[in-house]
């Protein structure tokens, strides 16, 4: 790993932090392990964050976390979202972006900052580990570390990302409870539960739905995986067996699931601003493919941001990674290491034992860690007891949000915004 | 009220439970309550459920409850859907459907039933009153009681229905968190979300979207109810105000919203950017309205099932209620009341006060309790300080499942048949 040398005692400095692309239950979780962590040590002066993640460096729109008190950055730990804001702003290449790279710097060291802490997915690791590139060039060292962060669990060299055992347990969870009410229904009314989940590319969020039930009897009766190529005819020949057998079938289906040839069920056309198709609404695709088919009466759910928002049904384990990952990215920093991000390695899957590593964010950066295929049935709609003993660790535990008049107490920051020393301005 | 004479001591009899229509998270509690209520009377011998409701009775297809565990029973409180099996099965007028009316007595009388608890809404409460006069014309008495459910809260002289108050809590919970998802990525991505709720003819769960902020300022920003006719421009001016003003926009869409003509928005017959019809689902469709009219990038969510199922953060005043209903349908028939529902009757909304009342079935049935006018804002999308205060105490409480392995272990009935006695089939 990139150690600093430690002849010399570096300087205090103050330290950036930024929340990066879409949000999670528990990324403020990590948020509140950063600011703890840094207020520990005193390398760390003050902690910045962006507002609106990496646009907030670059419009020098920082948020003073001093300003904010003890208790909302304890509260943190169980507000869903992105407290300081989050933003899909990807930097290209050094080439291709450098100018804005360079005013990352220029706002650094405009601001004291020596320290990076980029809370995000495989993107964002590419980005921290260009900047700290770039400020060895330019002069100005920014220590970066990554703190990792994505619901799709598609990072490699970790055992699972903060964020994904809170979607995959709500999935899980909501899966569970709307098959007892199809179930309930599926004598005079539906018989078809069709329940759409994210994933674009890896099939991990899906694969938790399996833990709601176990055994060909139990729901879900059918996963649909972007990892496996859709296969319309075994499809519907297994819903038709599967109403036949049981009286109902539910299915859980990725927002990533594809035709053989790429195409995605649910392919709508749009493209958001990284140039990725916008999905949304494979569910209906397929509950209608179901009623062309075979004419069952269906319902479908769109869970959307609500199964990454879901702070309320949060898994405990995944909110104390969360936190972990953040503290120990300043730990790791206070021991000179840069260009790395903590990593959560497994020891032992049951009872489940944990313990943080760190790998350089070279080896991170643009990686996505699929669904192995053993972790798949043979048939390609349901997972196996390998893929089980992976996830039921990390859906373990409930960790409930304070809850004020029947709804949780969320925490809001003041976010007090740090005086601008620069005069120019600059439009990311 | 229809009381009985009490001069003469009725000899024990069984007695049945049916669960109607639509499931919730609560409807088991007040099975539990009927149950548990008529273990402790000696009016009642045993409780014989319907698989599948009405259903259930008119097959001859009942479930012995003496079969089940006190574990079981006592655990029914905290399981969502409906444990013995619910049905959409309508019965009509006792003209149109006469033998239907005498086939339920006709199993009654053979399985020395002379108590009905009908656990349903408006349809049921009709079909529970018709029970009960064609049992006299026959000259077969059957006690017949509702027990209210419904998430709709549609039923009139209740404060509220069993079922709503989980669902609202759901609704709002799920609401808030989704709401600060969308602030945090509002900057550089969604700027607009959708969230589709149940209730077709009443606006009730929609409102309780509202509880999730207060203010302008806060979201959701925008409800849309069945009670007021969707003015598309309006709509469309306030979602891009709103968007000025706060740099998003949170919608809550009732399944009902439609057009002063009556057709609903979700049957508009939008087309996706192929030119395929958009499959169901109002929520697309209003969210696709916002991006034509504005470009604005969006999100959209259909909660579906999963609102009505989502025992996890049932609302502890809904469960409560639930209980206390079903509990209380059976203290009404040792009394010696026919044709009569247990009734909440608000005492005092700050604190909570409620106590049990009672309303002749006839008052009750077919009879649809929409939202006030006053219940709602006068430019039609959000609700009055009137609303909040109805609304408020029906969410306060969580009344979490016990959890296993990550996921709330919700309990299976044994579902041991009792003999059958007729050699009659029924096809219902």
């Amino acid at each position: 790993m990139s150690k600093r040398p430690t002849a010399t005692k570096p300087k205090p400095m103050n330290a950036f932090y930024a929340q990066s692309g879409g949000v999670t239950a528990v990324i403020n979780a990590s948020a509140a392990g950063v600011i703890e962590a840094a207020m520990k040590t005193k390398l760390i002066n003050k902690v910045y964050a962006g507002r609106h993640g990496i646009v907030g460096a670059l419009t020098e729109d920082l948020i003073d976390c001093s300003k904010e008190s003890r208790a909302t950055i304890k509260g943190l730990r169980h507000t869903p979202a992105g407290a300081f804001g989050s933003a899909r702003y990807k930097l290209k290449s050094l080439d291709q972006d450098r100018a804005k790279y360079e005013r990352l710097i220029e706002v650094f060291k405009a601001h004291d900052i020596g320290y990076f802490f980029y809370n995000g997915g495989n993107d964002s690791m590419d980005t921290a580990n260009k900047v700290s590139q770039i400020g060895d060039q330019l002069g100005h060292k920014v220590i970066c570390i990554g703190v990792p962060k994505t619901v799709d669990n598609d990072l490699p060299h970790t055992d699972c990302c903060p964020g994904f055992g809170s979607v995959a347990k709500y999935v899980a969870v909501s899966t569970r409870e709307a098959a007892l009410d199809v179930a309930s229904m599926a004598k005079t009314s539906t018989k078809v539960f069709v329940m759409e989940v994210m994933g674009r590319h890896a099939g991990w969020i899906a694969a938790a739905g399996g833990l709601a039930g176990k055994g060909p009897k139990q729901a879900p009766h059918i996963i649909l995986f972007p990892e496996i190529a859709f296969d319309k005819d075994a499809f519907l020949a297994k819903v038709k067996q599967c109403v036949t057998d049981n009286g109902y079938c539910v299915i859980v289906v990725s927002e990533g699931a594809h035709y053989a040839d790429g195409k995605f069920l649910a392919d709508a056309g749009t493209k958001d601003s990284f140039g990725h198709t916008q999905l949304g609404g494979v569910g209906p695709v397929v509950a209608n493919m179901v009623r062309e088919a075979h004419g069952y009466k269906y319902h479908w759910a769109v869970a959307d941001y609500l199964q990454r928002a879901a702070r309320h049904i949060a898994s405990k384990t995944d909110v104390q990674q969360a936190y972990a990952m953040g503290k120990a990215a300043v730990e790791l920093a206070v021991k000179g290491y840069d260009a790395v991000m903590p990593t959560i390695v497994r020891k032992k899957a049951k009872p489940y034992k944990w313990e943080i590593g760190h790998v350089k964010l070279s080896e991170v950066a643009n990686v996505e860690k699929k669904l192995p295929r053993d972790y798949i049935t043979e048939d390609g709609f349901g997972i196996t007891e390998k893929c089980r003993a992976y996830l039921e660790p990390l859906i373990a535990g409930e960790d409930y949000p304070p809850f004020k008049n029947g709804l949780p107490d969320y925490v809001q920051i003041k976010g007090v915004a740090v005086k601008k020393k620069l005069n120019t301005e600059f439009k990311p």
